[in-house]
């Protein structure tokens, strides 16, 4: 999306939008004559919404290209996933709610274990209870003391942690620790260019390791850290002065509010499960004038294979639908940041099913599904290209031009 | 393609790539209500393939814009052809197996027949057999004595042949001097910027041609060269950097073999016909992981305007299909780099039917043709796309972002 573009039309108006985002909701047919989870869901409220609605597929990145969470929720925001780099420790520590700093290093933190060789044999401590996670968290905060730079470790979840570095002159320009498999030594964090400031910042990351050997000796299994994922923030230009819109976020994984706050959104404190969500959304509708709802659990069925599973969430959020509806929502797009077939067990490149209500729809087939989209109005384009697509349905865009 | 962004994704595995080139395989109905060429065709396998597969149009350079083999291959394996641009000489001398350094000068060369008042009679020297042409071709190299330059004059097949210009501050921003007309004189080669080594090389092609036209003086109807097509080694990054693939090509004309080894492909010895390629393929399965099988009369036929001998090539070729099939290919692809419609008997611009077969498809129609592809779920796309839909679905491409 041309965001100077955008900077220019906004228009500030009473319409509300809505970004119902069912995170990996792509998906594919288990056999080629087959339906895909969308679908095969039973979604008689999706349905009669496409009927009225614009329908497309939307691709997120690049073709054959999988992204992540980052990119692929950044390309929903309108903001070029390709231009715009978040580190995984960026991610985390705003989904922690740490306020980071413009100069501030971040970096992911896994607890594992280390054997007696140095060898690492188990990348996620055996998966130790959050408790426990808590507890080694505030070990290194209390003990860690590094030359030049304050360190804050905050726990994330389990075995998971997030690790900022504030000072002067750190970059993110720096591999990972992790050697991604068991049976290996750690890597020492090692400068990825050639520059004063990545050799300085691989120093702290390294000593950082080695003070967290030594304050986590006896606590095996938990007795090492990785470090992986180095981010600073990325300069992301606000939805409120891209898009002069007062933005809130509803979701229940750190990692979407840090993306959303990223973004410049406010975080409303989200219900119990999807239909919690929804709650909130109702109960904060007067407050704001662009709501981004993100779903979990649709990506994590689809991760685990559960072609079912997958189809039962979407149908789950289906029933909630006419409570959205109820809002009057002026423009509504229902999407997914990327595909997650069940197919594949894993984020994938393919189109993602795309809907857009609002009362000036050119409606195209009488059901959501991947292939009703191929054949949409919007035909095949760059999740980018969403957010013009709203706010010029919510009437938020001026002419462009005499 | 962001050539960037597949090298940094790109992971070897043993998955294995084919992409089938049906040279000009685009077609039009001879009358609006009519089918097109692959349409008309009997194609059973090549609709069975269709229907496991993802369709689209891919499109070659631009909105209306008709590509040369040139352009249009480069597209196909991924490069900008409006960035890299490569001259026909360069092609030609690559196709013949000259090898072209990266200060070489590449040039078309025709024999011609010059009648007695200087004009051009005969711009193929009345398609002199290739014995002939090679004999003229011995005598130039024999002869030719050029100023502060070496030149390698290369025998092609029947009037055509390749001057190579080997020497320090070549350029390749010359104009040809074919006349494209007969009953014209031969233009001098002229400079086409202002830069002293397009002069300087425009003074060497005129004293060339100067000095063929000496030495072929008593070789009537070959009593001159035409020269045209001036291009130098454009720095393509390779298939092996870029896609980390170890790539193969089959084509029986020197101009397609001179495209793939461009992009530092292999070529294989191919067999007789079309079926001949399909038995290299075969016979050269397990060396490489990706294969370019350039089919040629496809082409041939849409530019005599033979409608029905299109067809038939392409029904050909759906004989074969299921010889490809039983290798397995875990990603193929089917298309044409443009448009060759016979009723327009030239290259245009339409988009050409792309089909995509792996286990990872969202299959939309039960058949190959233009009308099927434009529903695909893959839409109209730039032809540049294609080779990173083909590394995601090899499964080539690791995850973009966290």
């Amino acid at each position: 999306m041309d965001l100077n573009l955008m900077r220019e039309l906004s228009v500030k108006t009473d319409t509300k939008i809505v970004l119902l985002i069912l995170d990996g909701l792509g998906g594919l047919p288990m056999d080629p004559s087959g339906q895909t989870e969308l679908e095969a869901a039973d979604t008689p409220n999706l349905d009669a919404l496409a009927a009225r609605s614009e329908l497309g597929l939307s691709r997120p990145v690049a073709a054959g290209v999988s992204p992540g969470s980052g990119p692929g929720h950044l390309g929903l925001f309108g903001y070029d996933p390709l231009r715009f780099q978040v580190g995984r420790g960026v991610l985390s520590a705003l989904g922690v709610g740490f306020d980071l700093g413009e100069n501030d290093l971040a970096a992911r933190v896994n607890f594992a274990t280390k054997d007696e060789s140095g060898r690492i044999s188990d990348r996620r401590a055996g998966r130790i209870p959050s408790e426990k996670g808590e507890e080694l968290v505030g070990l290194l905060n209390e003990r860690l003391n590094l030359d030049g730079v304050e360190v804050f470790v905050v726990h994330e979840k389990e075995y998971r942690a997030v690790a900022v570095f504030r000072g002067e002159g750190l970059s993110d320009a720096l591999a990972d620790s992790d050697p991604q498999r068991t049976g290996l030594e750690p890597l020492p964090v090692e400068p990825a260019d050639g520059s004063q400031e990545a050799k300085e910042s691989a120093r702290i990351a390294d000593s950082f390791v080695e003070q967290a050997n030594e304050i986590l000796a006896d606590q095996h299994p938990a007795n090492t850290v990785l470090v992986r994922g180095f981010g600073m923030h990325p300069a992301l230009p606000s939805f409120d002065e891209t898009y002069d819109l007062d933005a809130a976020a509803i979701a229940s994984y750190p990692m979407y509010k840090g993306l959303a706050r990223l973004a410049g959104m406010q975080l409303l404190k989200e219900g119990e499960g999807i239909a919690g969500e929804f709650e909130t959304l109702e109960a904060n509708w007067e407050d704001h004038d662009f709501f981004f709802i993100h779903i979990k659990p649709t990506d994590a069925a689809g991760e685990d294979g559960d072609f079912e599973r997958k189809a039962s969430v979407i149908e789950e959020v289906d029933a909630l639908i006419p409570m959205l509806l109820d809002l009057g929502p002026d423009a509504l797009a229902i999407t997914g940041d990327h595909a997650t077939p069940a197919k594949m067990k894993s984020h994938s490149w393919h189109g993602v099913p795309f809907l857009l209500a609002s009362p000036y729809t050119l409606p195209t087939a009488d059901s959501f599904g991947e292939r009703s989209c191929a054949g949409g109005s919007l035909g095949v384009f760059e999740a980018e290209e969403i957010m013009g697509y709203l706010m010029g349905h919510a009437l938020k865009l001026n002419r462009f031009g005499a």
